[in-house]
């Protein structure tokens, strides 16, 4: 506004629009320039902008993204169960099958981490006998995949479900509609980064036999299941973006189920302390919720609504509400991130994992306002924090009424990414994210901010065009 | 600095110094005017004045202060136990003696919640059969009061200890001091507010019975004992100020304790439930921490920094490092507020409780920018809770080197109030705090913010001069 008065008044000699560099040599000159943040629509596709305009004045689909926010924001994610992967998704019992994250990928596609998780969980279901025979057993296609999200399930990195993995079991009360989600093995070796030696296989075996069913135990004498939603809103209130930064939502939770957990003996014991050691021990159940409350918005004929946003560690993958369960692909960023002491950037895997549902439903990088202390994780400063669920708000169709941002007076989480409003203003989603080395055992190296690329929504535009 | 620039190139034609309506009828009249928000030194008393000028002047006082901050900021606090109020205070063991909040008060002039809580405890310890007879046991003067600041101890609201009570151990592992707290009973009726019917009594009772053993067993158990003010500066990352909110402080501790109080069977999933059930259950240990790092900078010869400001119901009281174990007291004000529904000021008895211990150490009201959720509890916008973070800098020595505050990135919180910067700028140490209801037994009615009345800083600043 400033600018504008001082246009107004003849003070400002030059607006330069786009590009910031542009306005350089007008300030060296002694000039007074103001940049304005603006970027072409349609990432400059003139075909494409006159499209965007036409989607924006069409009304079949302002009542299909009112009707998928509304169900988005009025779902509900509570914890009943942890169960065997078999018993929760029929299909891992039908046969050699293991979901991973993000888009549809064969394993000769894989990038490194994910072949070493590939590795591990045959390893870990006894199909092969030790990891060479596992490649081999990967390569030869007796083994099939399968994206998490094509199960109802989310997984974060390499986001490896095989068979007998426990899984968190997560229901809408009122839809009875379920997600799904692995369990945190901790920080440091695991196989959700690649990692997939006799340590991270052995851990993988205690948590089939015992912290799955102690926690099913726990979970089940509860007079009242925890409410995952809820969990997040007063994580929200702790600090979390529930995202990179989970040490709120899992104390929370570990109080929550503590007592129930101390009467399950000595392996109750062990889950505790499994709980303690991991500040990110929430963050599986987390996804699982954010899961449930985007599939609600999933399948709304004509709706721009983006349901998901997922990457395999080569593709970036997006689904849209109408456009049913096709995937719009572009190659997988790196992200720009602090690493952990002897890493940079030559080392880091392209953007991996499942995880991004959280910023899909409304958290992690969308809330980071309320997670101002994350930015010692992720990088930047709290003031970054804040401007990003500024800018989030320009692209998303609501505020969620559960989740809410102290710093910015309360106001709810920009929730519901319209794919329109991202091609409209050029402002990609952004997404707090881990960074895995691009060698398969080597783990995770660091964290970062990355944003979606944009050329899959680009995609995704035609298609809802074409679908009207 | 906008209106400084218009005061010299002379687009503003006011300045008005102190009363901000002073400006109106100026503003009014159509004239451009600035406020500067400036208070007279020292209460406007031109003697003492000329007093707080000398004293900013004196090497002594600036090297006693500096000695006496270092010790502050260096101070730790870890738990390294829970004991029978009588073993950990030895005065307790000699006779009928009750430890109550704030500077030294007598029965007769005790307020409503305080009688209360002295008639809960009395018949808590069997010195008399019911309430009735224990307060007149009160007015015998067959019981003793004494200040818990007289024993290295703090408690919240009325703040009794007696001595079959359980009490917090806390020890600064370099210096081998201690220092102790009750622990919290919980929201709703407690002695604390001055509730004191056979519920509260049979609480009180199992917390000696079995809380506080259980808690011994687990802590003694720990390989390494708790870090309670690491605990401190992990919450305040996780939106808490450790007065009025504790739910990030409780969840994290809770984490911590969890396998440990698990392997004492029922007791120990008893004491889980009663963490679980309260977000304040923390607070006792946070205010032992702080009485450890302020008893740190106490006794410093000439130290003008403050360490301890405490309220009995009746009076606020300070004590100051270089004036010994004397108290500067005045009237206690009646708290600022968001009231439970169905109260108001009129039913809020004046400012209670040792838990100011908090500010005098640089959390709750002074770190309050760390919490801006708390303002949803103690009124206000997060806007707020940050400007009183800010303004608390013009009265501190120091900035906290563990707790630091997110939204002001990442600065330290300010630590160590000293007289002299209170009494010239006029800025009052700022105090989250609890309201209990007038009448005995009615509980805890709201929690707000309220100002440390100046005159006793005052009647200090001439104690210190006297002594130079």
């Amino acid at each position: 506004m400033n600018a504008l008065n001082d246009l107004m008044t003849g003070e400002l000699k030059a607006v330069n629009v786009g590009l910031a560099s542009f306005a350089d040599p007008i300030a060296e000159a002694g000039a007074q320039v103001v940049t304005l943040d603006w970027r072409p629509p349609a990432l400059g596709d003139a075909a494409a902008a006159m499209r965007l305009a036409r989607l924006f004045n069409d009304e079949r689909i302002e009542k299909a993204n009112a009707t998928a926010i509304e169900r988005v924001l009025a779902a509900q994610a509570v914890m009943i169960d942890v169960v065997t992967a078999r018993d929760a998704i029929p299909a891992l019992g039908e046969g050699k099958l293991l979901l991973h994250a993000g888009p549809p990928i064969e394993w000769e596609r894989m990038c490194g981490p994910m072949r070493g998780a590939v590795a591990g969980a045959i390893v870990l279901e006894g199909w092969a006998a030790d990891l060479e025979h596992a490649e081999k057993v990967a390569a030869s296609g007796e083994v099939k995949f399968a994206p998490c999200h094509h199960h109802d399930a989310v997984g974060p990195m390499a986001g490896l479900i095989s068979p007998s993995m426990p899984l968190y079991v997560l229901e809408d009360p009122t839809t009875k509609k379920r997600a799904y989600s692995n369990l945190n093995e901790g920080i440091g070796k695991a196989l959700r980064f690649g990692a997939n030696d006799d340590e991270v296989i052995n851990k993988l075996r205690w948590m089939n036999a015992e912290v799955g069913p102690t926690l099913s135990k726990a979970l089940r004498s509860l007079k009242e299941p925890v409410n995952i939603k809820s969990n997040i809103a007063q994580a929200l209130q702790m600090g979390d973006e529930c995202h990179n930064r989970n040490v709120g939502s899992t104390s929370l939770w570990s109080r929550q189920l503590a007592p129930a957990l101390a009467r399950q003996g000595e392996p109750g014991v062990r889950v505790l302390e499994f709980m303690r050691d991991n500040n990110h021990f929430s963050l599986n159940a987390n996804m699982a919720a954010c899961k449930l409350m985007t599939a609600a918005g999933h399948g709304v004929p004509h709706s721009t609504l983006v349901t998901a946003m997922a990457r395999n560690g080569v593709d970036f993958g997006i689904r849209v509400s109408g456009c049913g369960d096709r995937w719009f692909v572009t190659k997988a960023p790196i992200p720009d991130g602090l690493y952990f002491p002897g890493y940079g950037p030559d080392d880091a895997n392209p953007d991996l994992g499942d995880s991004a549902i959280t910023e899909t439903a409304g958290i992690g990088g969308f809330a980071m306002a309320a997670a101002p202390a994350v930015v010692g994780f992720v990088g930047g400063t709290p003031a970054d924090a804040v401007a990003y669920s500024i800018e989030m708000a320009d692209i998303t169709l609501a505020r969620s009424r559960d989740f809410q941002l102290p710093p910015l007076g309360f106001l709810g989480s920009p929730t519901g990414i319209d794919l329109r409003k991202v091609l409209d203003t050029g402002s990609a989603p952004v997404i707090d994210t881990g960074i895995a080395h691009r060698r398969p055992g080597v783990g995770q190296i660091g964290a970062g901010i990355t944003r979606a690329p944009l050329e899959c929504f680009l995609e995704a535009l035609g298609a809802v065009d074409e679908s009207l």
